[in-house]
C-alpha cells in the first residue's frame, strides 16, 4: 500500500500519529501533508524515521496512493475543517481512508456518500468493536509470557519502547507478537481495539480479548501501555489494561528530566519507586508482576546526557534500562525474555 | 409519580435496581412484576422497605400508573423478550419507561414507535450525555467535602452505604447531597452519569463534571463508588472515580464473611489492610485522601454476629464502623464529617 499522511500544522512534535507510522509502518509512505512544512522534507525535521517530501495537499503528493492516513490527534478528537478538501480529494481519486479520530469519518453525511461512491473503504480505528464485553478474568490462562510497558505520564514513549522491544526480541529469533490498544499502534498492527474508546466496563475486557486471541500462538506478547495508574484523566485506562492483560512483567517507560505531568501542570510526577509499587501492589492480587526493566526517552538530550540518564534511570529503579529508540536492548530484553 | 418496577423471576435477590428503589426512591410504587412471585407482598421477601403487592405482569398493577421502571440488570445487560408484553402494555397505556439496561428500550423500534404514538418518555438511564469529555483534574476545587465510598468488591453495598450515610448526615442538619454513578442511584436521584458506561478514556472526567455540578451549592458531597480498585473485570471503573472525585475521605465497604471476588470466584478478597493502603496510595498523588470509616453490610448475618463482625471490622481497619441498613451510623459520621 502506498500512503500519504495529513499532519497539517503539527508535524513532527504534535503528530505522535505521523511519526509512529513513518517509523515503524509496513506501509509504503509517499508523502506528508503539513501545510506549514511544505517543500521541507521529513528529514529535514525528523532525522531517524524514512525520509519522505513534505507537500501541501493531496493536490501534490506524487503518485497515486492507496490510502490517506490521518496523522494527527487534536486534544477531544475532533475534526478540523480545514482538512475537509484533501479528505474529498483523496476519496474522489479512490483513495482508502484511515483515521483515529474521536470524530468518526464514516458518519460524516459528505464522506460516506463519497467513499460509497468511488468505492473507499473509511477505517475509523478508534471505532470499538461492537461485540467487546467484561472481563471474564482469564488472560493469564494464555500460552505466551505478556510484557506491559507502564507509564510515568502520558506521551513519554511506551508505544514507541513496546515496538522496539518487539522487534530487539524478534531480531534474535523470538517468537513475539505486538498487542496495539491505542490509534497508532492499531494503524500499524492494523488490528487492536481502541481501549481508550471503549465502554469503561470493557476497558479490562478489551485488552482480555487480544490476549486471548493472540496469546496460545506466539511465546512472548508485547503490549501497548497506555497513560499513568495516577494520571488525573486517564488512570482508568491504565488500570483496565493492568488487570484486562494480566502481564507477567512490566517495563516502566518515563522521559528523562520530566517533572509534571504533561498537560496538568500541577500536578507533580510521583517519586519513581511510588510508581513501581503501585504498579506492583495494584497488579498483585489479580496477577502477580513486577516492573523487570525500563525504558527511558532521551530524545531531547545529547548522547552523553542521554548515556548518564539511562544509567541514573537503572540505578533509581535497580533494574535494567535503555532508551531502546537510541541505545540497545540487550540488557533489558535478558530481564523481560 | 406512581411507579410499577418489572423484576421477573430475580426479586429481591437479583434485582439491586428494584431493591434500591423501593428503599430509597421518592416515587410512589404500586407494585413490582415478578411473575415467580405473583400473588405475594414485597414484605413476605423483604423485610425492611415498603410493603407493595408483587404481580404477574402490567394488566395486573392496581390503578393507574406513570412509569414502568426495569428494575433488574442481567449480566451484560440485555433485554429478556419475555418482558416485551409488559412493556408494550405500558407505553401503550401511556406509561413512561426507566431502564437502566445496555440496551437502549428508546432504540428498540416497537418501543420507540408506541412511545411516540402514547406520548411516552423512555429514559435509558445507562445512556451517556454526548457531552462527557477528558478529565481537567479539577475536582478538588469545589468547596464541598468529597465523601467516596469505595469496596472491596462489587455488590457488597456502596450504594447503599452512601445513601444511608447521606440521609443520616441529613437527619443532622448536614447540607450534604448525593453524587450517583450508577443506574440505581442515577433513577433514584433522577440525576448523574452512568459511569461504567462512559468511553473509558472519560471515566474520570464523568465524575468530575458531576463534582463541579453540585461542590459548590452545598458543603459534602457524597459519592457512590463503583467496584474495587483489583477487580479483575471493573477496577478501571473504580480508578477513574477515584481520580476524579479526588475525594477528601473514603469509607471502605465490604460484605461480612465474603472471602472471593462476587462471579470471580477463583480471585480471593485481598487482606483489608491491602485495600486500604492501595486506594490511599492510589489516591495520593492526584488527591491525598484516607480510609476514615468503615461499612459493613450484615444482612445475612443475625444480630449478635452482626454487631460482631461490624466490631470486628471496625478493629481491623482501624476506624470506625457501621452497617448502616442496620445500626446508627454516628461513629462513622463523626469520622467523616
Amino acid at each position: 500500500m502506498r500512503v500519504a499522511i495529513l499532519a497539517h500544522e503539527q508535524f513532527p512534535e504534535r503528530a505522535k500519529t505521523a511519526t509512529g507510522i513513518l517509523r515503524y509502518g509496513d506501509d509504503e509512505v509517499v508523502a506528508v501533508l503539513d501545510r506549514s512544512h511544505a517543500g521541507e522534507r521529513v528529514s529535514d525535521l525528523l532525522p531517524d524515521v524514512r525520509d519522505v517530501p513534505i507537500v501541501e495537499g493531496m493536490d501534490d503528493v506524487p503518485g497515486p496512493v492507496d490510502a490517506l492516513v490521518i496523522g494527527i490527534a487534536p486534544i477531544g478528537g475532533g475534526f478540523e475543517e480545514s482538512w475537509r478538501p484533501d479528505v474529498r480529494t483523496a476519496l474522489e481519486s479512490g483513495c482508502d481512508l484511515v483515521s483515529g479520530l474521536h470524530y468518526f469519518l464514516a458518519e460524516d453525511e459528505e464522506f460516506s456518500e463519497l467513499a460509497a461512491a468511488n468505492d473507499c473503504d473509511i477505517w475509523d480505528v478508534r471505532k470499538p468493536s461492537d461485540d467487546l464485553t467484561v472481563s471474564q478474568g482469564v488472560a493469564a490462562e494464555v500460552d505466551a509470557e505478556v510484557v506491559l510497558t507502564v507509564g510515568t505520564d502520558c506521551s513519554v514513549g511506551k508505544m514507541t519502547a513496546t515496538v522496539e522491544l518487539l522487534r530487539a526480541a524478534q531480531d534474535r529469533g523470538v517468537d513475539a507478537a505486538f498487542v496495539p490498544t491505542g490509534q497508532t499502534g492499531i494503524m500499524i498492527e492494523g488490528w487492536g481495539n481502541p481501549i481508550d474508546r471503549v465502554v469503561s466496563d470493557f476497558t479490562a475486557g478489551a485488552v482480555e480479548e487480544m490476549i486471548l486471541e493472540r496469546g496460545n500462538d506466539h511465546d512472548y506478547l508485547f503490549v501497548e501501555g497506555q497513560g499513568s495508574i495516577v494520571h488525573p484523566a486517564y488512570s482508568a485506562v491504565t488500570c483496565g489494561i493492568l488487570h484486562g492483560a494480566m502481564p507477567d512483567s512490566l517495563v516502566l517507560c518515563h522521559v528523562a528530566g520530566r517533572e509534571e505531568i504533561h498537560g496538568y501542570e500541577s500536578f507533580p510526577l510521583a517519586p519513581l519507586a511510588d510508581y513501581v509499587s503501585l504498579y506492583e501492589s495494584l497488579a498483585r492480587p489479580v496477577h502477580e508482576t513486577a516492573v523487570v526493566a525500563g525504558a527511558l526517552n532521551t530524545a531531547h538530550l545529547d548522547e552523553r546526557e542521554a548515556d548518564q540518564a539511562v544509567a541514573d534511570y537503572a540505578d533509581d529503579l535497580g533494574v535494567p534500562a535503555t532508551d531502546p529508540v537510541r541505545f540497545d536492548a540487550d540488557a533489558v530484553l535478558e530481564a523481560v525474555l
